[in-house]
This record gives C-alpha cells, structure tokens and sequence, in this order.
C-alpha cells in the first residue's frame, strides 16, 4: 500500500492547472510504474488537500446560482479526477474504486472541528461564512476554514478493493482517506461533512486488505526527531515501541508528521510487517526497506 | 445492464440541492434493489447532464479565482458523487468503477459539436464564452453550449468491471458515457472536453461484458412511433431490424429517443438477448421483457 501526499501531486495554494496536475501524477506514477514492474502488487491511496480546496471555493463562489454540494462530496469528486489521472498515466490493469469510510457521529472531532481545509481569506470573509454555519480559525498567514476529522473504524469499500487485487488490478482506493459516511439511526448510510486523515485511513485499508507494507510518500526523506532544533536527528529503521514513545513524547507535529507516524505505527501494531515514511522519489526503495523511516515490530 | 437517466435522479434544470438528488437517487435504487433481491446480476450505469451542466457552471463562474477544470473532470467527478449516493442506498455488495471510455481523436464529431450540455444562457453571455474557446448555440429558449459527442470505442475500465461482477458485486460503471479520453500519437491516453452518450455506452459495455440484457431506463413507458402527430402509438415486442427500419425512417428524435433506439439496437445487433426501453417505474418488469420496448433480434 502506497499512500501518496496531495501535495506531492500538485501545489498546495491549489494554484496549479489541471494540466499541471496531470503531469504531476505522471511524474509520481513514474516511480509507482517501477513497482509494479518489479512484481509488487500495489494499492495506492491519495491526499486531495489543494484539490478539495479548490471545489469548496467554487462551491462558494457560485452559491448563489447553483446550489453548493457538501464536503464529502468535493472528497468524492477528487477521487474520480486523480484516480482518472493515475489511470490514464499507468495505461495498465488498474483500477479505482470510489471509497467510502465509515465514521462513528458521536466522535468527539464533529464536535471540535481542527483539521484547516481550502485557501486562507480575510477576517470579514472568514465570519461571512461563519453565518453559514461553518468553522473558521485564525493562523498566522489568515483565517481559514476547518472541519472535523473523525477517525476512520471501516473502509466500507475494502471488498471491492480486496477482489480487485485478486484479480492483478493496480486498485487506487480511499483517496483523500475516503468519502466520509455516518450509519444513522435508521440504520442508513449518509455522507458527512468532514475530511479524514489520509494516511490513518490508508493504514486501514492496509490492514483490511493485509498488505505486507505500507509506504507513506511525503515531501521529506524521513521523519525526524527534534525537528526544527540543533538536535534533529533523522530516523532510520526503528521499532514500533521506540516510535510510539518518541510520538507519545510529542515528536512529531499534528496535522503534519504526527498522522504519518501515528499511521505508521497503527499498520505495524496490528500485524503489518513493515511501515515505512519517506519522500516519493524514495518508495521504491521503501518497499524494499532500504530507504525512509522504516518502521517494524 | 441498467441505464438510468440523469433527468430520472435530479432536475434536468440542475436546480436540485445535494438532498433533493439523493432521495432521488434512493427512489431510483429501491427499483435496482428489487432486482438484485430477485437475483440478478446487475450493472448499472448513469447519466449526469444536469449535474455536470452545474459543475461546468461553478467553473464558469469561479474561473477569475480557481483555474477551471475541463470537461472530461466534471464528468469523472460526476461518477464519484452519484455513484457514492448508489452505494450507500444499496448498502451491500456493490461498487463504483471510475470509468474511461475510449474515443477516436478524429472522429468528426470533434469538428462538430452538436451536445447541448447546461443551462440556457442569454446571447450577450454566449458570446462571452465562445470568446474562452467554447461553442455555443441558440436553441429555442436561448443559447447553449454544446459540445462534441463522439463515439464510445473501448470501455477501458471494462475489465475492472467484469472482475468485480465475477466477485459478485453490483457495479456501478460508465457513468454519464464514461470519462472520454484519447489515445494521442505518442500513445498516451489523455482526457479529451467530450461527452459520451450514455445509452451508447451502457450498450458498449453490456456487449463487452457480456449481460444478457440491456434496460435502458427513461422518462417513458415506450418508445413511439409518430410521437407527438395523431397516429402516435407505442412499441411494444419488437424485432431489431423492424425497429432499425422506423429509426432509419427517422421516427427517434436526435439527443432524445434517437440514441436509446440506437443503443437498444447496437446491444442486440451484436449478439444481446433483449434490449428494453421503458420508465425507471418498469425496470424490474422489463428484465423479465413483461413491460416497455422490448428488442430482440
């Protein structure tokens, strides 16, 4: 299981054009393709951050003509364009299955929304859409919008991606970390607004699927401890128990590097062989342990 | 092989909300369910002009702001948000395929636009479109774009499709034509700004993976001969040539009866036990051949 950043795959202002986006997939199929051809049978997952950005955006700059379509519904869209894309650039048995992820509606994260979606806008436009029922929150570069992050308990899609594999497909699944669904009441299934952490999801679907491996392809070579001080040290290989208590020892930044190694860590403690953090030039050498933060029991 | 169409799930006028466009899609998915209770295997397939006529709108409208994505996205995106609202009416063992759909990059059709895709524009503003490249047309109750719709060659996704079938899902697949992409000369496939008819397609694909049967469901019980003259009168059992004699005497409107005869024809022509025409009331009906338009050779 391969899990790719959205920002290794276009830039992450959502400036870039569709066209850019294209040959940004192709670049990162290029070192997917090298897997693939070397005998590995690959799942791969996406971010959709600068992507999702930019169909809220839409969204809100035409609400008065046409009506606005929710979050997880941006999420499903963003499936479908990059998954196309990586299509189209690996031009072989491949498949990708739109994916949904159960949520539970009484987690905590609807009721504390942290996770900053779309582009950064100006005080008077952020409580514009605040009277629109939305989040918003003041960084250091503006206001912008944030949403609940639940965890991940089930990818409901998981069988489609399992019987694909068995029949040699390349299968791009959870993009995004998965359209975002709650089981009501009423036992029916509806989307929510909400955006779920990528590579937490991916680090289901792994353990679903019983991938062997899971590389998390990112913008650096490898997590560090110490980031930012005179102390930072890369890591290599290292235990699951010694990540865990360098993660618990707040290491690792949330909402950046911390659902990275907390997904890591989660795909090796539930039986995963090996979990590995590295940039995506890397991963071919990742699958083979030679490169990244190479996480086992 | 079930073709509904897109004006069966939402407003053809696109004004239908998010919620509006999943009751719809629920009320549309308890017909499928009482076929696959019955025991059938089912595809299904999907048409989305008035969705994808909003998503060209949103563009169109947030262009200054967000670069605007071609044509072929807003349909590949269409794919993910309908076909996520099929999954989670089903509930059970279905799945949705992102699905390509091969095209000639000479089919005349590209030197020809005739689709007319969103809404109705006043002439001032048409102008103002066709000055970005787009061509536009004036119809009886205003200008319109309309777009080249060539013919669907290969279903690339089909092979993702029959191993998901052979699993025993319920696919989903070739909505609103399939995402047209072209093979270029350096042997890349690439999107292309097309729509694909989706009856064509849904009879592709039926032909492709082999189903018995092809339901294409509309906003009628049959096709007529004479429609809208005194000596209008509904087909019932008919054979393919008979049928192929009144479409090639021009009784099917273009862009509406025309290519659901057509694709009816295509499926049996070439080897498909039955083709039906009928309202998305009839479907079940219609695969027993007991309601609608019913083709065979």
């Amino acid at each position: 299981m391969i899990a790719l950043g959205g920002n290794a795959m276009t830039a992450s202002d959502g400036s870039a054009t569709p066209e850019d986006q294209r040959r940004a997939v192709e670049g990162a199929m290029r070192h997917a393709a090298a897997l693939i051809a070397a005998g590995h049978q690959v799942v791969l997952t996406h971010g959709n951050g600068p992507q999702v950005g930019n169909l809220i955006l839409k969204n809100q700059l035409a609400a008065d003509v046409v009506p606005p379509v929710p979050l997880d519904w941006c999420g499903a869209q963003t499936q479908a364009t990059i998954g196309a894309l990586v299509l189209n650039a690996l031009d072989g048995r491949a498949s990708v299955v739109v994916t949904r992820t159960l949520v539970d509606p009484a987690d905590p994260a609807f009721g504390d929304p942290v996770k900053p979606i779309g582009r950064y806008f100006t005080e008077a436009e952020a409580r514009r859409f605040e009277a629109l029922g939305q989040t918003w929150r003041r960084f250091e570069r503006g206001w912008r919008r944030v949403v609940p992050s639940p965890e991940p308990l089930q990818i409901l899609d998981a069988p489609a991606v399992a019987a694909l594999m068995a029949a040699g497909f390349v299968v791009v699944a959870a993009g995004g970390g998965g359209v975002p669904v709650v089981r009501g009441p009423d036992g029916r299934l509806t989307g929510v607004e909400a955006v779920i952490d990528k590579d937490l999801a991916a680090a289901l679907l792994a353990r679903t699927v019983r991938a062997a491996r899971l590389v998390i392809a990112t913008d650096v070579p490898q997590a560090v401890v110490g980031f930012g001080t005179a102390q930072a040290r890369p890591i290599g290989p290292i235990t699951a128990s010694e990540l865990r208590g360098l993660h618990a020892a707040g290491h690792f930044a949330a909402g950046s590097m911390g659902p990275k190694v907390e997904a890591a860590l989660r795909f090796v403690e539930h039986g995963g062989d090996r979990a590995v953090i590295t940039s995506l030039e890397n991963i071919a050498e990742a699958v083979t342990g030679q490169a990244g933060t190479v996480v086992r029991k």
